[in-house]
């Protein structure tokens, strides 16, 4: 299987158990269904569940279920995007080519669609099947620490509003960086990896990973900000800048920003060596996340 | 212990647990920890916490930790206050007597304490001690449903928007009490009785206390609104009849409504029979959110 049919074979995986955790349209509240499958089901690459799978899979043959797992990172990713994309936030009218939840279903709609797929998320980790209670326990504490205020993705959306306009040092950088986008992915591959049964090295040598790989796909979406157009990427380009957000780009330039983040795939490509081949898709993913165009 | 020692000495007792586990005003992102200290410790009356204590009382002797499960729904609750209050939604300024988060802190940071908040109730649910993996992941679950969209408080909360200014029938008036206050009310005494090892009789009867006082506590709640002032409710009075809401007294008036929430009462009082002298404090509670004046 090539990684572009692996990629379509896990998309559709994850979109069906999306699909039958999140009620249908018809249920009521319609509103609130119709707002919730509208952001999820919009064309999102599906990277946060993919790593998750993939992880697992590094880990043992056949992991089965732990699409459920991946499906709560994307919810709680989900939800984010919504709140972020709001008005009093990052004010953005296009998302994935679309217009944001609050452009087509009001503010008010909006938000209680991202606190629900946030609930959401944590009502799949306590409710889906084929792995211990212990087990559940432990991934809804990932989760929930990964999308939380001490080092978490909220963390790194309260300091990236308290930055803009800030003088953008390396520091201020790294921590906005590590919390916003850094802790969801680094939770993707560590909740695919508990799933999956890893010991004390393995699930360290993962984080590990994780972390690297993350830097280097911030890096790739600051650049992308700068170097594509809204039309490939499918939401705002250029409003890092405009909001005089702190980005790889600004601190350390697009050249060096571009050795940075191959250097970042590389230390990734080095933790994944003791898996040897079953490794072989979060290989393939690493290169993917960090030389995309959009 | 009177009820008010005892109330006073169980808000203590849940102040205390909520201090310990919501990180510092002084840990970076320090603004967003300030927030939620700000509606957390705001002089709640800590009725769900109460509740879930009062009702893993029923079941064992001190049921040591059981203020932990109580924390995640003061939680939830407060979450929902602070992006109910958000202009986009009821738009309100005044909450327990003090301006509301979004007065405060600003909208953006608002929307982020109230999803912080959701996100800690969950984390401290998978990290309390004192129960078995299997416990706190049913916890998990139970709070998951209960603040969700399918019957849950979202679909309340959904509904009551749609509902305004809607033909006020007893119907819909059923439908958006049941999920928006009485789906939180009840979890609060099932993970109460969950914790403490209830049977499933015993959770039943106890689940059907939680639907009457939860009832009763709304009727009490919608005719408060009408009979009394804002510095008495400490939040603004007279609102649901301006935003033409649905309420008890809009669908049945004043008097007959009083009449429903003593009848909810008695219902409530006789669920708990089989459990003798030690639902005390459950009778005192539920005659305590029935016959209060704020």
């Amino acid at each position: 299987m090539t990684l572009s049919e692996y990629l379509a074979a896990r998309q559709r995986q994850v979109d069906a158990a999306l699909d039958s955790w999140v009620p249908s349209e018809t249920t009521p509240p319609q509103t609130i269904h119709r707002a919730m499958r509208y952001s999820l089901f919009a064309g999102g690459k599906r990277i946060r569940p993919i790593l998750c799978i993939a992880a697992a899979e590094a880990v043992r043959d056949d992991p089965a279920g732990v699409e459920n797992a991946a499906c709560a990172l994307e919810l709680v990713h989900t939800y984010s995007l919504i709140h972020d994309d709001l008005p009093a936030l990052d004010n953005d009218d296009l998302r994935r080519g679309r217009p944001t939840s609050h452009k087509v279903f009001g503010e008010a709609i909006a938000i209680l669609a991202g606190d629900s797929l946030l609930t959401l998320a944590f009502q799949v980790l306590s409710e889906m099947n084929g792995t211990s209670a212990e087990c559940r326990i432990r991934l809804c504490r990932e989760l929930a620490t990964a999308a939380g205020t001490v080092g978490g993705m909220i963390a790194g959306q309260v300091h990236d509003l308290e930055g803009e306009g800030k003088h953008p040092t390396p520091e201020l950088l790294e921590q906005i960086h590590r919390a916003k986008t850094g802790a969801l992915l680094r939770a993707s591959i560590r909740m695919g990896a508990i799933y999956a049964g890893a010991g004390e090295e393995q699930l360290e040598a993962l984080s590990r990973f994780g972390d690297h790989i993350g830097l280097a796909f911030q890096i790739v979406d600051d650049l992308l900000d700068v170097e594509q157009t809204s039309e490939v990427l499918g939401k705002t380009a250029g409003k890092d800048a405009a909001q005089r957000k702190i980005t790889f780009p600004a601190v350390y330039g697009i050249e060096r920003s571009h050795r940075m983040a191959e250097a970042e795939l590389e230390c990734a490509h080095r933790m994944l060596e003791p898996f040897g081949s079953r490794a072989r898709r979060l290989h393939e993913l690493a290169d993917f996340m960090v030389h995309r165009r959009a």
